[in-house]
This record gives C-alpha cells, structure tokens and sequence, in this order.
C-alpha cells in the first residue's frame, strides 16, 4: 500500500516505527505491505516513488528537525499538489488540531478525497467544524475516511460504538474526554486549588503551554462532535454543543461533592438532542469517574444496557496504534 | 435466514421478542428477514418449514409451559434429527451451561456443524470444556461459530477485544467476569460476612438456590477459558485454570484491605501462560474495581496500553441483544 505521510511530529514518527517493528505482521497476517511515498513536516514535503527507507527518515528528522533535509533521490512540490497527483492509496494527515478554521488539515483532506484517495485523520479540527460535509465527501467520492484516533487516541472509542454495538440502539453517550482536565480535577479532589492543580498538570506535561483548548472545554466539545455524529447519526458541529469549562470550579464545591461522595468532571454528553461539555458531579462508584489523566464513555443502549470504556486517551504510540488499525481496515475494505 | 432455537428460557424468549420488535430495522439496515424454523425446549420440539408465528410461539410458551404444544400444522422428532435434516443457515444454541459434560448443548453444536449449519451459542459449558477441537470442527466445516454472550452476557468483551484491538497484541487480560460473586464481594466491603452476603444476594435474585458455579468460581473459569483462547490464542479448558472460590474470605481481610484502599475481588486473569480465578486485593482507584453485579476487563495491549471495559454482564434482553449481534455478522460474512 502506497502511504501519503502529512505531519511527522510524535504520532508520525511513532507510527513509521510501528510499520517498521511491525512489517512481517502486516505482511503475513493482513497483506499489507506499507510504502510510504511522501512525507511532509512543516519543512515541507519530499516525495520518492519507489518507497523512502523509514529508518533513514526517523534519524533525519531526529537529526536535521525537518524531513527536507532527507536527500538528493526525492523531489520537493507543494503539499496540495502531491497529494492530488502522487499515486498513493492512503493519505494519513497528522498535522496539529486547529478548531480555528480546521487548516492546513481541511484542505489536505478534502484534496486526498476528490483525488480519489483513502484518508486516515487524528487531527480532530477539520471533523469537529465539518463532520457532516467531510462525511458527504467521502461518499460521493467512494473513499474511505477513518479517523478511530480524534477520540481517545488509542483507545478504541468509536470503534466499540460503531463495530461491537452493532444490532443496538445508543440512546445515550456520557464522558470524560480530556485528559488533561481530568488530571486538574483529580488534584482538586485531592485538595488542590484550580491554579495549584494547573501548575502541577503543566510541570507534569499534561497541560500545553496555553491550555485553552483543554481547560476551556474545546478538546472534549470537538471530541463530542466525532463521537455523536459517528455513532448517533447527529449532524453537528462544534458550535451545537453548549460549552463550560473548568476554569471557575471552585476547591469548596469540590469539597462539597466529595463528602456526598462525588467528584466533580468535565462530562461531554449526548441524549441524541443536546450536546453539552460542563463540569458537574458524578458518584465515586460510577465507572466513569476515573482518576488521573484517564478517558472514559458510557454508552446507553437500548437492549444492551450500559457499556463503559476506560482508556489513557491519549500517547504517541497509542495514537499511532489507532492509525494502524484504520490501514488494516482500510485494506480489508479494499481487498473485499 | 432461516433458524433454529434450541432452549427457550429467558435469553431465548427476550430473542424472539427482539426479532419481533427489530423485524423492520433488520431487513432494512442489514437485509436479514428471519424464520425460526425450529424451536427445542425441555418438552421437546416443534418445526414449521414455512416459519413459526414468533407471537404464538411466546403466548404459547407463556400459557401452557412448553412449546411443544404450538399446534397441529408442526411435526415433531428427535432434536438432533431435525438439527441434522432441516433446512436451515443458524442453529441458535440456548440450553442451559452444564460445566461437567457440555450436554446436550456439545452434542447439538456438534451435529449443528457437521451438517453444515453455522451456530451460534450463549451456552459456556461446550467452550470451556472443548474450546480448541470445537474451533477446529468449525474450522473444517466451513460454518460461522459465534459465542459473543458466554463472556459478558450483551456487554461486547469477546467483541471489543477481537475487533477494536486488531492490528495490537494483547498481553494480559485480568477481571471481574462474574456477577454474583461481585454482588457477594461488594456487600463484604460494606461490612457483611459471606453468609449475610450470600443470603442477600439469594434474596435478591443474584445467586441460584446452588450457587457453588458461582461462588467456588467455575463460572469466570468457564469465562476465562472463553477469553484467553479466542483473544490470546491459548489452547486451554477448564482443566487448565488455577481455580480458588471465594467461600474463604473472611470478613476481616476485607475490612483490613479495605483500609488500605483495596477491595477483594474475584479475579479472572491470563497472562498468556498461566490462567488463574481467585480472589485478591484491587485499589479502589483501579478501573476494574467496579462494584454490585457489574462485570469489568482490563486488556494490556503492547501499543495502544490498557483498555478496561465495564459493563453488567448478564440478563436476558442484555444476551439477547448479543444473539443478534452474532446474527448480523454471520449474515454479513455469508453475503460477502
């Protein structure tokens, strides 16, 4: 399979070496064998049509910092235009999440599809702006379009909505999808004020430098978006979901909880009308309400009752794990 | 499609009860228009070529006991006879789990397969006795083996592990996989002994007049059997698990674990070696530390890390539901 490489940061570069640990499996158990046949950091892009030698490619981004500096066999041209005109089955865009106006992303994916090809996402802003016209795209394009990573990195969220509900109704879907927040929360639960519990996340490395995205709730809202929209069939967008962050939770409230015997979470939820992300309280002996920087969802079902997936949510390898899984289905689609 | 039931208890009516309700949704959405054929209780069993009226076949199960008494226009032999000799695609094994022989559940998958007809079980005594040869018997007939149900009950465990860790290798699975020992455990940490516990949970419907299966632990062996062969490739039975009930644990291990931050708790685990049941010290703080009758799987994956699944792993809709599930792939794989 002829593999289209945007963005080589830690998922890009976790990935390539899960293809390169795992070539024998993916010959032998699923037929694949992987090429990739353009790469591209924010350098640039290089290309080479017989394959690049993924070893070679990890030490020079370690070494150079950019992908460019690969060598004298590759040839350089705008992103847009090798995506549309390389042969290659798969585009896999890993650029950095922009909720903004979903670019560069949103071009390179929408590109990949009216050219024809597959596309593998874990870049969450172009699905959270537009899940319904990228979804639409797809079709009518007849290419595949996963993205198992935007939610829960390698935890298998949607994928567990999508495959093993199958024959269900989700009535309900209820979580936490930020780590980061959960984390903060957590060290509140554990006494901390808001400030103390940011500083710590952030000297931890859980929090960004700006942790808007996180704290203010727009991680778990884009996050939502995906999920209610794959798995209950809404047409939203970042923009239906009623949104309250973390920032003005207070240590007494959570100290109030706490003796009833919750702890206060960012739950995003969808009832299939309403899509809220907001801090409330929820019971200790609610499996969601895990600790730490951990994920969970409960999904309500019609028949099956309540389903909960637990998860870290988050990690380089993890994530890269998710996109494996999507070229593995991606090939099985193909080949049948 | 055109089935077989044998067994009409609880799962086997909330089943027909599903195919009634879903009769539209399942022919639209996956093209499947089923006909029960055959239905077996203790009494015996009825067939209709053209398809039993699924309405009748419960007033009548309701009103005088056994199906048997269905009506003129079915004939009536040996079960394994009509299993053998009728024309059918499913033959939907529900009779009750017998850890000692398998019968006459084994003997009816057996012949199921033989002649061709793929099967589908919530039946767990058969797997945890014969796992590998029943798989290999599958195998050579060509026909679709399903047993989503005997784990987890409609909580998707075999599924989630099998399909959404696809492309990751699973290392260790540990959990909780039966209800009542649970319930039992639960009321422990509340501070009752074992036999309070379990007068409790008789009173309340959780645990059978003979709980021994559930108690000394057989049943999450005969689950754990299930598990570790079909998501880690072991080759095991029941014969293979080191087994320990939890009719020894005192009350006062539970107070001193619980004053640590730990729960005792039944724990099925497979290390890809060793295959164990017994009860043991979980942090309160761990995901699979969930509480009543819930049931709860921690997978450790290589890449994509820990996945813990929760969910309350019995109930008749709730298996019922897993039929179906198992329904819709074999359709799908016969179709494509």
């Amino acid at each position: 399979m002829r593999l289209i490489l945007l963005g080589f940061g830690v998922v890009g570069q976790s990935f390539v070496k899960l293809l390169l640990s795992h070539s024998t499996d993916l010959y032998n158990e699923y037929g694949i064998k992987p090429k990739v046949v353009a790469c591209a950091d924010n350098g640039g892009i290089i290309t080479c049509n017989q394959g690049l030698d993924l070893d070679r490619l990890l030490s020079v981004k370690k070494k150079k910092k950019s992908v460019v500096q690969y060598g004298s066999n590759t040839g350089t041209s705008g992103i847009l235009d090798v995506i549309e005109n390389m042969d290659a089955e798969v585009v896999i865009e890993l650029t950095p999440t922009n909720i903004t106006d979903g670019e560069p992303g949103k071009s390179h994916i929408i590109t990949a599809m009216k050219s024809g090809k597959n596309v593998i996402t874990v870049n969450k802003g172009p699905l959270a702006l537009e899940f319904p016209s990228l979804m639409e795209l797809a079709e009518y394009n007849r290419i595949e379009f996963k993205f198992s990573g935007t939610v829960g990195g390698g935890t298998p969220i949607l994928e567990f909505a999508k495959r093993c509900l199958k024959g269900d109704r989700i009535l309900n879907l209820e979580g936490i999808l930020n780590g980061t927040t959960n984390y903060i929360l957590s060290k509140m639960y554990e006494g901390l004020s808001f400030s103390q519990a940011l500083k710590d996340a952030s000297e931890k490395g859980y929090a960004e430098k700006d942790p808007t995205l996180d704290i203010d709730g727009y991680d778990a809202v884009a996050k939502l978006v995906i999920a209610s929209n794959l798995v209950m069939n809404m047409k939203s967008t970042m923009s239906d979901v009623q949104r309250t962050g973390i920032r003005d939770v207070q240590a007494t409230q959570v100290v109030n909880e706490r003796k009833k015997g919750n702890a206060i979470k960012l739950i995003a939820s969808c009832d299939g009308k309403k899509l809220v992300v907001a801090p409330k309280p929820v019971s200790k002996k609610d499996p969601i309400c895990v600790d730490g920087t951990l994920n969970a969802v409960t999904f309500t079902c019609q028949h099956s009752g309540q389903q909960t997936i637990i998860g870290k949510g988050a990690g380089g390898m993890e994530t890269a794990s998710s996109i494996l899984r999507d070229l593995i289905d991606i090939r099985n689609i193909i080949r049948s």
